[in-house]
């Protein structure tokens, strides 16, 4: 729903806040999120200019959380890479509605407020912090592999035993 | 938040509803919407082709509602031309994951149907009407213009008197 840029945005960080303190070099970072090398380097650029990551170069650089991942929440992340903004003035611009929106606009300002609501209320920390379930971006040590297939109806093919 | 089509998208849809029966033609859809011309042909083939519109060509064309205000879903607009979906399977495709989402899907998928629940309940009527807010595109007749502009505490200036 957002754009592929903040659904990588928050891999990476995921990704480093799964690595507390320690520089992850930019070919793990890559390897852990799946996101294609390019991509991710210019992802990491805007993440670094937004002050959530830093990073060094040459032999054992990489990047790190720029603050404790309690301290960082989604929506900062999705900031940094892409626009996420209430509705304050009509898109129109038309003059005898200003900031007086239309029924259209209240409902995409509605919309907005509300996504930016959930994630501005949930951390990088929070990401890892459920017993129950998956850590982002790592497989379940000694888990079956549970199908990614949906049945025609929906609902998920049974969970196929491989170990 | 959404992509800039979905947002013409539904300017053109709001367009139309206002005009119900009556074919608009497309010079005017794009002068009413301020959409640029070429972004709205486009738009107006992938509604089209959603079946929320239909059009005749040469004089006297243009578009009109393929249904009745009332029974097309701002959700149905949307998801005509963007992608607007559930989160069903991890993403990254990691087999111990599948339809277990992590924490950071989990909540990706909680914004995504947060926003498809409020789209899909709302209806191209339900945005005509409400008569205590300007109808969408149109400018209030007899009204003060409402400054657009904010203050430096993001309160709205006060609203110009130009009739």
């Amino acid at each position: 729903m957002f754009s592929l840029t903040a659904e990588y945005a928050l891999r990476a960080m995921a990704c480093l806040a799964l690595a507390p303190g320690r520089l992850v070099p930019t070919p793990n970072l890559a390897g852990q999120t799946k996101v294609p090398p390019n991509y991710l380097a210019k992802v990491l650029q805007l993440l670094a200019a937004a002050d959530l990551i830093t990073g060094r170069r040459g032999v054992g650089g990489g990047y790190k959380l720029a603050r404790p991942a309690g301290e960082i929440t989604l929506l900062e992340v999705i900031r940094a890479v892409t626009q996420v903004e209430r509705i304050r003035a009509c898109p129109l611009g038309l003059p005898t509605h200003g900031t007086n929106l239309c029924p259209l606009h209240r409902k995409v300002d509605e919309a907005a407020a509300a996504v930016i609501e959930l994630y501005g209320r949930t951390t990088l920390a929070d990401l890892l912090a459920d017993p129950n379930r998956p850590r982002p971006l790592c497989e379940v040590p000694g888990a079956p592999t549970m199908s990614a297939t949906l049945t025609v109806d929906g609902t998920a093919a049974k969970p196929a035993v491989r170990r």
